[in-house]
């Protein structure tokens, strides 16, 4: 007893001296009752001060542990744990419902695409950490922690944060948006966000209209809801509009899911026109949408299209979904709602019921950033790093890889599709024996389509690989063209 | 134009006045093409810096709204938003399913008790901010964000961060629990853990067992999940058993939620040898068991008693919820789950399509603070308060309340049972004109029962108000009971 213990590593002496005792008491090592070593005994045996072992049995003593009978000693006044024998065995997977295998089954993460260090992967388009502005975060925290750090701690409002709100609903106004008769909801991000709206929407017909391909997320959300994704095929400037109207003539649908400005995975921009048209064509068939507001700040050319929710005026069918997280921290998992105030309100109280309300810390943290001004400083280093890595990946993709067409006006990511008799998942696994990776497009499509594209994420990948991971797809691709072709000469 | 801009707050003014001229645009005040004055001209006519305008007609420039021509000036380059007409009004409420109807109408914010400021309020069982450790909390965000800043705001694992979740398991190990087979999943507080444990449990017979009263939130995902709670009554040391074993032989149960330790409302702490008995009757059944962890840390007395998790040794069949919420800082909303490996997966899999990750930067943040020694710290004080105003609380209620019984052993509440004739509420609406609330029990009844029953938390009440709210409480009640007496004997 006592001779295997050791303190190291940062955490308090005492604690881990704690904790080790807890361990000999709860296996029964020194059982109910038992007499504890003096403190000064203790001491020399660990060779620790006393001092560390006085605070160790100050604090086994106040989580009742042991008690300290005055004059006599400290005694173990805690039995080792009963062991309910024998031990009850479940298996888990017999219990379970079909969302826990949908999801399952859908986790990208588990069963994506698998790369190693030292690789050059085009798989990600998650924000590029050197960018990163620490101390801007740094001091957003403490000048919040300094002004109201008590009430972060504490539990906060389902809602949200109410400086966030305001800062969000002001900036939402700057993109147009009549906010009479609307208000916000703070959610963890666009996942929670979209996830809500769906738990929210009843299910009529079960299908739900969207561009063919899209997120692939929101694709996994609505199927885990048990709605259809049916998806209309974009082309240069947005959905295909014929198609459009032949899929609304099909009826029955009870949402429809857009993202209008840097599309995932295409990158395409929808134009004014069609934004009027869309929103002319869904109020017609009385359609509600959710638009996933896709992250405008990173146009690097172009001009700007106003979000559908602002072209919607006061009209109250679409629901905005935001997030800074393709552009900021998305570690901080804030992201926000803007709608009909009266489908705020039941939305608000679904969040209650699931996660009561995003972390307020994370919300302070983000309004201060905001309020500080460093979002527009942040925005233009940010721009300038990801315009050259898009301008390189576009050039890259030109200059080397035989394609059917590229898209993507903006984002962190371009869309290339090649040959329709091409599959990029073979590709993709002759490009990882040469050290590149690429996510390959199919996932982003809802009719098993899409086998020929892939998404080129770049903000992720050191500037000076982007030309020599292209080029090597590129090699890659025209192996497998001259492949095809050469069968069809045979 | 631009006569109504006045900068001011702590918001740069350049970003003031570019928020203001986005707004000129999207309103068409200043059409597309429009020519903006130039930055001496507007600096005269605004009354601020050149440098102020300058900065703003940048960042215009740098986000799309402006376009900079050499040698001739700047230039609206986006058009006032196009409006679609008329506007698409949805009634959202006929779109809604049950949930979100249901959610709304268990929403206790929505719909539970109102008070005002200056009201002796015993209806918080939150934790009181005075105890925060302020100091603590900005020392581990500094240490945490100097060692890897940039990894806490990208993109985390769903499962958690990694540090937090090798602490929680030791911490849990230090409770007896064989974490052999197990693992664990980092959740947005309890309230995330438990609705995601709903989410993956197939309904067989749509019926959990669980305590009579219990968390009136477990009782609201219970039945937002569609799951009937079948309550068993509670006395002193747990469970009654033989309700217990009368209602297990009624037969099929998908599940049983127990808080053995610190029962919400009760305060109730049930006996190692009940725990046992629960165990084994449970395993025999067959019937897996989720334990609401509802802080052992707050024990005021007493033995501690380990959790059912460790006492099922090596079985599986208990998956254990924790959360630091009522004793620590609610508003960093960190949970865990602690259960068998392979249901730990599918639940892994469930978040990740819910809410991707709980915040890293919270995760962080409690890592850190409890690994610097600050929890024990924290704790020693707040035993202390919270013990003081415990036996204020029960002081108070003895000698001023009459009442069947009380219970609570720890935490931050006490239970109190009055005459099976007296309605809480209605006591509650006498009290509330004498300045006095507290929460009617029956909201923690899963049967329609406890309209005699009232819930004292007294967390957040300054000690020096408890004996007072306690002894207005008290005078209400004897009125009542003296009514009562009075119409028996007419």
């Amino acid at each position: 007893m006592f001779k295997d213990f050791r303190a190291e590593g940062e955490s308090p002496a005492y604690i881990q001296l704690k904790a080790y005792i807890e361990t000999l008491i709860t296996q029964g090592v020194m059982p109910l009752h038992h007499k504890l070593p003096s403190t000064r005994e203790l001491s020399g045996l660990l060779g620790v001060s006393r001092t560390t072992v006085i605070s160790a049995y100050e604090a086994l003593e106040r989580t009742g542990w042991i008690e300290a009978i005055k004059g006599r000693g400290n005694f173990v006044s805690r039995a080792a744990v009963h062991l309910n024998e024998p031990p009850s065995m479940i298996e888990w997977t017999e219990r379970l419902g079909p969302q826990a295998f949908l999801s399952e089954e859908m986790d990208l993460m588990k069963h994506g695409i698998k790369w190693e260090k030292g690789m050059i992967a085009f798989t990600s388009i998650a924000p590029d950490e050197r960018l990163f502005d620490m101390s801007g975060v740094k001091r957003a925290f403490l000048d919040r922690m300094a002004l109201e750090g008590d009430v972060l701690l504490n539990y906060g409002y389902a809602q949200g944060y109410r400086p966030l709100m305001r800062y969000l609903m002001s900036y939402m106004k700057g993109k147009g948006v009549e906010t009479t008769g609307k208000d916000i909801l703070i959610t963890n991000g666009f996942t929670e966000g979209f996830d809500l709206l769906l738990t929210a929407i009843g299910k009529r017909s079960g299908r739900i209209l969207c561009e063919n391909p899209t997120h692939q997320t929101a694709i996994k959300i609505m199927k885990l809801h048990g709605f259809e994704p049916v998806g209309v095929r974009m082309e240069r400037d947005g959905v295909n509009m014929d198609e459009l109207k032949r899929t609304l003539d099909e009826g029955g649908f009870d949402l429809a899911y857009l993202t209008p400005s840097y599309h995932n995975p295409t990158g395409i921009v929808t134009s004014p026109e069609k934004r009027m048209e869309l929103l002319r064509l869904l109020g017609e068939h009385e359609i509600p949408v959710v638009e996933d507001g896709f992250n405008e700040e990173l146009r690097y050319s172009g001009a700007h299209a106003a979000p559908l929710i602002a072209c919607a005026g006061t009209g109250n069918s679409v629901a905005y979904v935001g997030s800074f997280s393709k552009i900021l921290f998305p570690g901080i998992r804030v992201g926000w709602i803007v709608a009909d105030r009266k489908l705020i309100g039941y939305l608000e109280s679904l969040k209650r019921a699931r996660t009561i309300h995003t972390s307020t810390l994370d919300q302070a943290l983000l309004f201060q950033y905001l309020h500080n001004g460093n979002f527009e400083r942040y925005l233009k280093r940010a721009r300038t790093e990801y315009k050259r890595k898009y301008e390189s990946a576009v050039r890259g993709c030109a200059a080397h890889i035989p394609m059917k067409s590229m898209s993507g006006e903006g984002g962190l990511h371009v869309f290339v599709e090649l040959d329709e008799r091409l599959d990029a998942r073979v590709i993709l696994e002759d490009c990882r024996k040469l050290g590149v990776v690429f996510t390959p497009g199919d996932i982003f499509f809802t009719d098993g389509g899409g086998q020929h594209t892939l998404r080129i994420g770049f903000s992720r990948v050191p500037e000076e690989r982007i030309e020599e991971g292209l080029r090597i797809i590129g090699t890659v691709v025209k192996e497998h063209v001259k492949a095809l072709n050469h069968r069809i000469d045979v």
